[in-house]
C-alpha cells in the first residue's frame, strides 16, 4: 500500500447522505441545491476547481446568507455590512454562487460559466479587487480566519471612536480543517479569545475531510476543547441541519465570546459515490457524478439555470439587509461626525496630517541629532499618530526594542477598544494577517513592529497584503548585523533581498533621521499597497540638513556629489550611507572625487524615468554598500561595479566587531575603489 | 501613560522570592545559584543578554539535569542521549552555565567569560556546532519545540528500526511563553498529540512575563488546556520547588502523551528589585542588582568563580550517564545492526544507494517520457527511498499533487514508527521544523512536500536549516504560473529569488525527467545543507539522452551548443529550458546560431571556476527565461541581456493561456533575440 492510499471509507457518509436525502425537500434546501449545481457545474466547465466544500457546506451558507448575515447586495462596500471571509478560499465557487444568486451586479451567470478563465472576477480562489463583495483574497491557509481577527478588531475600534449607531456589525467566517491546523490560526485564535471579540463567528466545516484523506491521518486534536481554552464559546452541530444552523447563528449573535461553530458536514453532499471522499475535493466530479447529483438532488434543470423561483427567493435574502442599510445612512447623514468617518472609510489622511511632520523635518534639519533609525522611526511617529486617527501601533512583544509606542496613546485592552496600539504578543504571523484585516475593514491604517528578521514569520500575510494593495506598514528593527550580540540567528542578511522580490512591497531602509521621516511620509501615503521600514539599532549620524523636498520620494538621490568629474559613485542604503560618507571623505582627500547615493527605497528608485536613474547612479565605477548579501545589485551595480557587503550569515559579537569581522568599513571601500582605478 | 508602560507590578513575585530565599539553603539550592550567578556575571560583562531567564528557571533546569537528563558530559554525542533543547534560546547562559558546571570539554570559564564574543562558542544565542553538546541553533522562538517534536519522533523511528536497545531515550524542552504564543506551536504540538509522543517533554517557563510586560497585556489563553485538547498531559507545579520539580519529571517520565509542565517561576529570581519584571529579561542586571543577587543568595564568590564543593557536585551530575553509557557501547559493540546503526547515524549513504537511480536514469535516457518534474521526483524517490532505509518522506496534506509517497513505503502512525512516510497535516512550518529535528537527531534523511508557494509557511525553519547545515530536501511543487487557473495565491513568482537569497540553501528547478533525477542525486548527497526542488505541475518534454555525467552537478551547463559561432546563449530553468529549446530551434532555422544553457541550481553554478561559467553563458547575447520575477538574473545575463519572465503577481488561467498572456513564450524569446541583434 502506498502511504497516501489510506482508505477514505464514505460508506458512513453515503448512509448519513441517503437519510437527508429521503426528507421532503423544502426552500431552503432547494435554495442550497442551487449553489451545489452552480459550483459542480462551473468546476466541470472550467475543468479544475473544488466543488467539494461549497456541495458540503451549502446548507450552511444558506443559513447564514438567508438568516444572519447583515448585506445588502445592492451596495457590497456598505460600510455597515457584516463582512464574510471564506477562509476556505479554494471553495471561491461557494461565495460566487452567493454573489450571483443574491443578485449582486458584476456576477452574472456569464461569470459563472468564466470561473477559472482570465480576466473574469471569478478566479480559482476569490481575489480582492475582482468584485465588490469579496472581501479579501484567500486561498493560503489561515490568513482568512486570522484576517477576519482584524477585521474584527477593526470594527471594535470603529465603534469605539464613531458610536454603535454607525458602527454595529458582525465578521463571518467559512474555515476548513486546514485553517485549522495552520500555525497561524492558533495566533489569530488566541488573539481573539484575548480581546474577546463576541462579534466573530467562525463556522467550521467540519467534514473529516483533507487531501490526504480522512482528517485522522494528522488531525485528531480536539479542536473545539481548544477554542475554549482560547477563550471562545464553541458548539457543535449537523451542518446540513436547518433548523440546528438558524440555532447556532442565533447563538453566536448573543454571545459574550468569540464563537466557532463545527458544521459536521459530507463533503461534496449529493454525489453518489465521491461524497465523503478527498476525490470530491479539488477535481471536477465527472459527468457521470454530476448526473448522479441531479437525480439525487431531484434537480432536473441544465447546467447555469436557475429556476425563477429560487433565484427569486435569493434575491429576497440579498435584499433582506436593505431596509436596515437606508436607516443607517440616515444615521449617518445626520451624525456630527459623518465627514470624518467618510473620509477615514475613505482612506484618505486628514487635511493636516503633515504639519507635525514637517515641524519635526525642519528641527532634525537644525539639530542634526544622531539617532538610531528605530529612534528616529518613534520620533516620526509621534509627529503622525496624533494627527491621524487612524494610524494603529503595536509590536509582537517587543515594543521597547521597535519603538513603535508614541506617548499618550493608550493600548487597546479586552473591552476597551478606544487605544490605538496592540499588545500583538509573540504573533507575528496573526499580527500581520490581522493588520491586513483592520486595513481591509477600512478606517484604520495598521502599522507594526517586530524584528526585522522577523518579517520571514510573517511573510505570507505580507504577500497577501501586496497582491490585495493594501495599506499596512510594518516596522522591522535591529535591520542588519548592527545588532550585534545576538548572533546570525537574529541578523537579516537575506531579508532585504528576499523583502525586495515581493511586487508591489514598498521597501524603505532609510540613512538618518531625516530619511527616516521622509520615509514614513511615503510609507503613510502610499494607498496601494503595504511598505516596511528596515530600521536600526545603532546610532547613525545625521546626513541631511535640508528639509524641504522629500528627497527619498525619488527612491534614491545623489546625498553628496564628487567635488570634480565622478571617478567614483557609492551608492549604499540606511546606516551603511554614513559608512560610504567617511569613505567618500577619504576618498576626496586623496584626489578622487566621489559620489555617495543613498537609496531607501529600490521600488521607487526603479519607478522613476530612466534618464534620472541613469544621472544618479552615474558612469563612474559603482560600488554598493550593505550590510546584507548582494542579491541584486547586479542590476544597479552592473558587471564592472564592487558589492561591500555580506556574502553569508552573520555571527554574534559586538557591532563595530562584527563590522570589522565581515569588512564592511570604511576602509574597505576606499581599498576597492583605489584597486578598482 | 504611553502604550508600553502598562505598570509592571512585581511586588508578589518579590513577596514570593523573599519567602523562598527564606529557606534553608540545599545543596540543589547551591547548584541553581552556581547556574544564577554565572549567567548574571556573563551577561553583565558582555554588556548585553539576557539574565531573567536563566536565573528563574535555575531549579527547574537542576533538577532536570540532577535527575533525569540522561547524558554523559563525556560524550555529549553519545546517540542515545536525552536531546535537551532550550527552545527559549535567549536564555543561553542557562545552557552554557549547566555544559560548564557539568564539565563538558570545550565549555571552559574563559568561554563564559567570552559569551557574546566573536570567535567563542558562546554565542548571543546556542549555535549549532559551535559546541557538540548544543543540540540545535534556537532563538527565533516556537523553532525548538517544534524541532524537538522531530527528534522524539526520530527516537521512535530508529528505535522501531533498530530495537529498543541500541535506541531509548527522551527529548525535553525548555520553552518560555513566546515559544507557545507562536503559530508554529500549535502545529508541533498538534502533531506531538497525534502521535502520542510521550518521551517527549516541555518544561514551560511560565513566569507571568514578556518583553511588553506582564503576558496578561496579550497571553491569556488557558495553556494547558489547549495542550490537553492537543493530546498530551499536562501538570503545573512551582518552578522553584526541588520536590515538585522531581515528581513532575518522574511523572513526565510514565506518561503515555507528550507532557507539558508548566513551572511557574519567578523571571530574573534573586534580583533584589528587578526580579518578577520584563527589567530583568533581556539586559544586564547593574552592578547594584547583581550585588544585592549575592547577598540574597548568600554566594560570596567572586564572579566566575564556582566553590569546588558545588562544582564537584555538578560534575557528578555530568558524569551520572556514564555507566548507562558505557552498557549502551557494550550492547551496540554485539548488535547485529551494528554497522548499519553506526552509518546510518554518522550520516553516510548506503553502499548501493546510487544503483537503482542510475538504473532509472538509463531508462530514462532510453525512452525519453515527458513527465511534469513533480512525477519524475516520484519516479527518483521510488528508485532511491527503497534502498536509503533513512529516508523519510511525507507532505503537508498534498501527497496527491507533490508525488512525495512511494508505492510500498507505509506511513507513519500513532503507536507504529515502522512506516516511513508522515501525513504532516496542513502544517508546512512544523514539518520543516520538525525535519531539522529529525535531521539533527541522525539517522534520518527528510524529505516533505508542499506547493513551492507555501515555502513562504516554512520559511523560518528552512533558514534554521541553512544556518545550521542540516540535510533536509523540501519538494516544492506547482513552481510557477504553469499550475494554471489556482491563481495568483498560489503561482509562486517571487519565490524563487526569495529561496535563493538564503545563505547555503540548494535551489533545485530542473528541467526535465534526467535533470531532476540527477538533482535528487545531488541534494541526498548533499551533507551539509539543505535543498529545495522547485518542480513543475506541468508536463515537461526530455531534453537528454545521455545518462552518463551528473551534468547538473555543475548547476549549470550547455545542453545544446549553437550549429556555428553563438550569436545568442538561451538561459532558463525547469518548465522554461524545454521553451528556450523550441525557441533556438526557430532561431537556428533563421540562421542564428543559437545555445541553450539548462541552469537548474544557481548555487552550484556559482561555485563553479570562473572559467567555466563564462564559458557556458558565452559572450553572446544572453537572454534569461523563467517563468518568475527576474530579480537576482542581472548577476548572470549582465547588462545587455534580456530576460523574459514575469514582472507582477500571476493570474488565474489555464496554463497555457497565462504563458501567452504574460509573454513567455518561444516566439517572444524569438523577437527578443531579432530585436536585439
Amino acid at each position: 500500500m502506498a502511504a497516501s492510499d489510506i482508505p477514505s471509507d464514505n460508506s458512513a457518509a453515503l448512509a448519513a447522505q441517503a437519510v437527508l436525502l429521503a426528507r421532503p425537500v423544502t426552500e431552503e434546501r432547494r435554495m442550497a441545491d442551487a449553489i451545489r449545481v452552480l459550483a459542480m457545474d462551473a468546476v466541470e466547465k472550467a475543468k479544475s476547481g473544488h466543488p467539494g466544500m461549497p456541495m458540503g457546506m451549502a446548507d450552511a451558507a444558506t443559513a447564514l446568507f438567508t438568516k444572519a448575515l447583515k448585506f445588502d447586495a445592492a451596495d457590497p462596500r456598505w460600510p455597515d455590512r457584516d463582512r464574510f471571509v471564506l477562509s476556505a478560499g479554494h471553495g471561491s465557487m461557494l461565495l460566487y454562487s452567493l454573489l450571483h444568486l443574491t443578485g449582486h451586479a458584476g456576477m452574472g451567470i456569464e461569470d459563472i460559466k468564466n470561473f477559472r478563465q482570465l480576466h473574469s472576477p471569478t478566479a480559482g480562489h476569490p481575489e480582492f479587487g475582482e468584485h465588490p463583495a469579496i472581501e479579501m483574497t484567500t486561498g493560503p491557509l489561515g490568513q482568512g480566519i486570522s484576517t477576519a481577527v482584524g477585521m474584527a478588531m477593526a470594527e471594535r475600534m470603529l465603534a469605539a471612536r464613531f458610536g454603535k449607531s454607525l458602527v454595529d456589525h458582525r465578521t463571518w467566517v467559512i474555515a476548513s480543517d486546514g485553517d485549522l491546523q495552520e500555525g497561524i490560526s492558533h495566533e489569530a485564535a488566541s488573539l481573539a479569545g484575548h480581546y474577546k471579540l463576541n462579534k466573530l463567528c467562525v463556522l467550521w466545516d467540519d467534514n473529516h475531510i483533507s487531501i490526504d484523506g480522512d482528517t485522522a491521518v494528522s488531525f485528531t486534536e480536539d479542536v473545539l476543547k481548544r477554542f475554549q481554552a482560547y477563550g471562545w464559546a464553541v458548539k457543535r452541530i449537523d451542518g446540513h441541519n436547518p433548523e440546528e444552523l438558524a440555532g447556532a447563528l442565533g447563538w453566536a449573535q448573543r454571545s459574550s465570546k468569540p464563537s466557532i461553530i463545527a458544521c459536521r458536514t459530507i463533503i461534496g453532499f449529493a454525489a453518489p459515490k465521491k461524497a465523503g471522499t478527498a476525490g470530491s475535493h479539488g477535481a471536477p466530479l465527472g459527468a457521470e457524478e454530476i448526473a448522479g447529483v441531479r437525480t439525487a438532488l431531484g434537480w432536473n434543470h441544465p447546467p447555469f439555470e436557475i429556476p425563477e423561483g429560487i433565484k427569486a427567493l435569493w434575491e429576497q435574502a440579498g435584499s433582506r439587509g436593505s431596509g436596515t442599510r437606508r436607516s443607517w445612512l440616515k444615521r449617518l447623514a445626520k451624525h456630527p461626525m459623518r465627514a470624518e468617518f467618510e473620509r477615514a472609510m475613505a482612506g484618505k489622511l486628514p487635511d493636516n496630517w503633515q504639519e507635525a511632520l514637517t515641524a519635526h523635518r525642519q528641527k532634525l534639519a537644525e539639530t542634526k541629532p544622531k539617532l538610531a533609525t528605530r529612534v528616529a522611526s518613534q520620533q516620526a511617529l509621534t509627529a503622525l499618530v496624533p494627527n491621524v486617527p487612524e494610524m494603529v501601533g503595536g509590536s509582537a512583544d517587543l515594543t521597547g526594542s521597535n519603538n513603535t509606542d508614541v506617548k499618550g496613546i493608550p493600548p487597546v485592552r479586552p473591552g476597551d477598544f478606544s487605544g490605538r496600539y496592540v499588545h500583538w504578543g509573540v504573533r507575528e504571523h496573526g499580527m500581520a494577517a490581522a493588520m491586513n484585516g483592520m486595513a481591509l475593514h477600512g478606517g484604520i491604517i495598521p502599522y507594526s513592529g517586530t524584528f526585522l528578521i522577523f518579517s520571514d514569520y510573517l511573510r505570507p500575510s505580507l504577500r497577501l497584503a501586496a497582491l490585495m494593495g493594501t495599506r499596512v506598514i510594518h516596522v522591522g528593527t535591529h535591520d542588519s548585523i548592527g545588532l550585534g550580540e545576538d548572533g546570525p540567528t537574529h541578523q537579516p542578511v537575506e531579508i532585504l533581498p528576499a523583502l525586495r522580490a515581493i511586487p508591489n512591497l514598498h521597501v524603505f531602509r532609510p540613512a538618518d533621521a531625516m530619511e527616516t521621516a521622509e520615509c514614513w511620509e511615503l510609507a503613510l501615503r502610499r494607498a496601494d499597497g503595504p511598505s516596511i521600514m528596515a530600521l536600526s539599532r545603532q546610532g547613525l549620524p545625521a546626513l541631511r540638513d535640508d528639509a524641504g523636498e522629500n528627497r527619498s520620494a525619488r527612491g534614491g538621490y545623489v546625498l553628496a556629489e564628487a567635488s570634480g568629474p565622478r571617478r567614483a559613485t557609492l551608492i549604499a542604503t540606511g546606516s551603511e550611507v554614513s559608512l560610504a560618507m567617511t569613505a567618500r571623505a577619504t576618498l576626496e582627500a586623496e584626489g578622487i572625487p566621489t559620489a555617495v547615493v543613498s537609496l531607501p527605497c529600490w521600488e521607487l528608485f526603479n519607478a522613476q524615468a530612466p534618464e534620472y536613474r541613469a544621472e544618479v547612479l552615474g558612469t563612474a565605477l559603482r560600488v554598493g554598500i550593505e550590510a546584507a548579501l548582494g542579491f541584486g545589485w547586479d542590476s544597479l551595480l552592473g558587471p564592472d561595479g564592487v558589492f561591500i557587503g555580506m556574502t553569508g550569515f552573520g555571527a554574534s559579537a559586538p557591532a563595530e566587531t562584527l563590522y570589522e569581522h565581515f569588512g564592511i568599513t570604511p576602509a574597505a571601500v576606499v581599498a576597492a575603489v583605489q584597486k578598482r582605478l
